[in-house]
């Protein structure tokens, strides 16, 4: 196993747009191939994730993709894993490179739902559920995080406004995104009064549906260094899973693919989470940031929702989270979520993130992607040597 | 980069199966399992090829076989390029072995198609073309190979007779699989007078729509000998594509992808084509084997059929081809496919097929999987050593 690095991201903006899902990959690949300086006729081939092409009517992405890129010949596959596809198809790149079968590898997500109603997209994002147990009996995403935070209110007397502050926090991060779906200013008196999606979650406790694509490059030590950018590690990845359906479950406050992902990731990096300088957390609703960080063993449990209160993971607190605005206002584009965080963590890791919302002085990163209620989940580490 | 071996494999019947997706994946995986005489806790992770789960409404599958094959936390991904899914995700396993980033990896192919009439079904698979170009002008794959038939019969002469004597050659074989699909000795009279599907291409020179799942474990020497069974090595992976779209290629009798991913599997595996004992390819219609003959190098261009012709592909013949049934006969459950070819390399190899239908003294078996017109093309060689 040989050191890989990122030397290229991209990214459409998150919201609703007019390209087709492999306009929108291929836009994508082509800033990170631009960011990169790299030959396409260098890539040995991609992961496309996409859980919903459905919507579009379009399976087997990849040979479209390839074929837009001028590389025909080039292998792609689709991979899915629910809303963690983005991160599991960069891992595949980055194993292909850290494995010696590749010396450079695509990853990019993509997605589009804009064409569809959000009844029925509702109805698709459910077909990741376990549907005999969940989908199929009325237990769409809303109604399953909502079944997990009021698990979490019961344990730990989690607050409606401990929730409303993520979402707060997340929307002033996305106000300075210039890729972000929601730019909207908001309060907790806001979310509080937002319409109900599935008790106790409101509409502003809740991700958007977005279309976008998002896209990495990852290639070797040498050829990193040949392309003269600024050095980026992968220094850890990690994959795991959960029992798939809810009501298997003894506790449904935390998530045992986070933990067991997170500390092969860690493990592999040789660090400890509070090594890490900032973080992409998993926020499909507010109340997944806070499992997440306490599953990352960031808080201890029941107690993230005061370090958010303490401003401790607002933009420039001690433990920066969804500095870009998170899933819950940058946006959500299924399979394109996380390769949108790898994105964030090599454009904050290389300052080229700029202005306001540059983080100071990070060198590692740590991005963490969900499928559905932890069906999947994947952990990447990325680290600046320069 | 290290050896991996095959450990065992597993495959449900091919053809109408009452299981669900997750039930016929976790039926082929436990016999590959119980082949292997390994404990699954032994499994660092999985991928599941699936292209069609939007018939069941059940996508992210990779946790449900996961959370029934007890163990939840491993990781499991979907992978999907179109008809090749399932050598695609056994080329993901292996490089997961090899590459040292696990000790057993799981992949497990399956589809479930038989809950939908023939004209969704059609629609469905049509999601595989590039559907702007193709599929949504009314290409559907009868169609868009029925076109490469053509261009065939006008460049070398191929006639209607050549291209049944493909299919009578695979449902003869067929007989004596006692988990293939179509159970029917036919002529080539029979062919002839079938059902024209896409002119020149008739009901019988068409693969039928089955349901089916198939599996293999991948793990290292050292395991493998542990477990004591038959060592078979992956010998080599190759995987590339074509461009995308049938329009856009100046020469339809070929795929391209089909050359590059064979060139890369042989070069790995340090062989020449002639070197390998018997073949599984991607016949999903008749003339789909002659063009995968051809681009091997088994056969001039233009040459393959007088070598069907001449009983060379028969079961007993130099040149084995498809001694399962093939697609044609042993039926096409889209991602189950290269897992079912995976599946007879390593029986075949290791004499577990015996009886009539057992070929005698192979050694090396290549397998080869086309998604789509060969926009994905995956190419498997797996060598015994005892």
């Amino acid at each position: 196993m040989r050191d890989a690095y990122v030397v290229g991201v991209g990214a459409t903006p998150f919201g609703k747009l007019d390209t087709t899902l492999r306009e929108s990959a291929v836009l994508a690949a082509l800033e990170a191939i631009d960011q990169a300086g790299i030959d396409p006729g260098l890539l040995e081939g991609a992961f496309v994730a996409n859980a919903l092409g459905m919507a579009e009517r379009q399976g087997h992405l990849g040979p479209l993709v390839m074929t837009s890129l001028g590389i025909p010949e080039k292998p792609a596959s689709t991979i899915e894993a629910a809303c963690a596809s983005g991160a599991s198809a960069f891992r595949e790149a980055y194993v292909n490179v850290a494995g010696g079968f590749a010396d450079a590898y695509l990853a990019v997500g993509v997605e589009k739902v804009s064409g569809i109603d959000s009844i029925t997209a509702t109805g698709y994002f459910a077909y990741a559920s376990d549907y005999v147990y969940e989908g199929s009996c009325g237990a769409s995403f809303p109604g399953l995080y909502a079944t997990i935070a009021r698990a979490h209110m019961k344990r730990f007397g989690t607050t409606e406004e401990d929730l409303a502050r993520v979402a707060v926090k997340n929307h002033e991060n996305a106000l300075l995104n210039p890729k972000a779906h929601l730019k909207k200013k908001i309060s907790v008196e806001d979310v509080l009064k937002s319409t109900v999606v599935s008790t106790p979650l409101k509409m502003f406790d809740a991700c958007p549906f977005s279309d976008g694509a998002a896209a990495a490059i990852v290639t070797t030590k040498e050829i990193a260094q040949r392309l003269g950018g600024p050095m980026v590690r992968v220094a850890g990845v990690g994959r795991a899973g959960s029992l798939a359906a809810l009501p298997d479950r003894s506790d449904l406050t935390s998530l045992t693919g986070t933990k067991v992902a997170a500390a092969q990731a860690l493990k592999q990096a040789k660090l400890g989470v509070a090594d890490v300088d900032f973080f992409e957390l998993h926020d499909c609703f507010t109340i997944a940031e806070l499992v997440a960080m306490e599953d990352l063993g960031l808080a201890a449990p029941g107690k993230a929702a005061a370090m958010v209160r303490d401003g401790q993971t607002a933009r420039h607190g001690d433990v920066p989270i969804n500095a870009s605005g998170g899933l819950k206002a940058k946006g959500h584009p299924v399979a394109a979520t996380g390769l949108g965080q790898v994105y964030e963590l090599y454009n904050q890791i290389t300052g080229k993130v700029g202005g306001e919302r540059q983080l100071r002085g990070v060198k590692t990163g740590l991005s963490h992607n969900v499928g559905a209620t932890g069906g999947s989940v994947a952990v990447t580490i990325l680290q600046g040597e320069n």
